[in-house]
């Protein structure tokens, strides 16, 4: 589950119910990780939550240093939890900090055993393979918009950004995907998540939507020009996928069409 | 030749004079409409800058009521032009005022003959026959964003949107486009223009990019849910279209890849 960060955490949260229902409802045993950030109580809020959803139990998992990413204790919380929280803060550092370690090892395992793993903000970009590093914002394409890094690997294929629409992000996303048309970007609103099932379908819950980035038809010049200069992109598909879709990775479409808000609109 | 705002008027000014050169350089006799604009002194800044820029003659045409826009000697100066040039301010100003009179049929004519006619901001908008009218910026994309109405209709199966990068105007493109798919969507930057040919072709000069939106594979729900909600929007095909390259409105692809930019940097 890739958020796009600001959640709403006080009033309907959608978002963070849904993820303690798939983290299994009153038997939840959650661990959050808050490693993006480098603040001390990151994870607090996100703790007091998931318990007020109704979750068995959230444990925050503090890891400062690689050593506390190899600690026996951490790795068993990981390997008995039902549910994985990454908050936000910067991805670089999550994927500094843990990867390579047996946290990092469990979580992949917990996750390829189909305990739903999600991240927030930065916690969203780093589950992919490649992940966003930094850059700028901006609507058009540059190649100083983007710069990229290896993020945990829970998702091949997909390149995540978050607060897409709210931050401007459009032209570093279709950046990324033009340094390798194979990766599909995955552009996430705030209080927008997708929600990837290991069928490759995903769903889009929340307020804002999720933009696809296919560039498989993609033709740029993106390794001419200056760093600093607009690239010619073309041929590039798009999709906006709202609440209430869903799109196929492998099919690379829109396969449902907004079934929540027909209904809402329907009960008006 | 529709500017997308803000050209430079200072410096380089690669757009103005490129206008200038079109509309036959020395001989060059523009006329300026600032009717987009309700400020007084609109067009004198242009009127000076084509001057510098070496034209023979750059004459206001002051219309402030559709009466204006009937008068003889107006008329008769848009016929005798070899270049007609729309300023920024309020694309319905210029539609109300000029919809329907005989100055508008006169440039419509002296489009026809192959005279330039460019426009900047809301003149580049009120160039096409259905136009922005207004809405609301944003990334992504929904039915509240986007108010459209009739322009002068010089050109067909485009909708023009300016100001792109800079005012996020992404979301609200998409949606007109989402409207009516078979209409191609630019979105043109500041300081950036797309060069409109009679065959088809359009060239891009200037500092930014030309975003096209082509709908024609696009499948959307924009009918239903409400005006706030994000819609979900699939197929959309894209193309940035940077300095230098050009793309093919009929082919609906890029035909040219940044010849300029190319020999700049071969120049390093």
């Amino acid at each position: 589950m890739a958020i796009g960060g600001a959640e709403d955490k006080f009033r309907d949260r959608v978002i963070l119910s849904r993820f303690v229902e798939m983290a299994g409802g009153p038997s939840a045993r959650i661990v959050i990780l808050p490693t993006a950030s480098s603040l001390p109580g990151a994870g607090q809020l996100y703790e007091t939550v998931f318990t007020e959803l109704g979750a068995e139990s959230a444990t925050i998992l503090t890891i400062d240093t690689r050593d506390d990413a190899d600690d026996d204790g951490l790795v068993e919380l990981v390997q008995d939890s039902t549910g994985i929280f990454l908050t936000g803060g910067n991805q670089v550092r999550i994927a500094a900090m843990l990867g390579g370690t047996r946290v990092a090892s469990a979580l992949n395992a917990r996750s390829l055993q189909g305990v739903p793993v999600a991240g927030t903000s930065a916690g969203a970009s780093v589950l992919s393979a490649i992940m966003v590093a930094g850059g700028r914002a901006g609507a058009t394409p540059k190649r100083q918009l983007a710069r990229m890094a290896p993020g945990l690997g829970l998702i091949d294929s997909v390149i995540i950004d978050q607060h897409f629409r709210e931050r401007n992000r459009v032209g570093r996303l279709v950046t990324m995907v033009s340094y390798n048309p194979g990766l599909l970007g995955l552009g996430i609103d705030e209080d927008t998540a997708a929600i990837i099932m290991p069928d490759g379908l995903f769903e889009v819950v929340g307020r804002g939507s999720v933009l696809v980035v296919d560039g498989s038809q993609m033709t740029s010049d993106v390794f001419s020009g200056l760093d600093r200069q607009p690239v010619t992109v073309g041929n590039v598909t798009i999709h906006y996928v709202a609440a209430g879709s869903c799109f196929d990775l492998e099919q690379r479409k829109v396969t449902i069409w907004r079934k929540e808000s027909r209904t809402r609109r329907a009960a008006q």
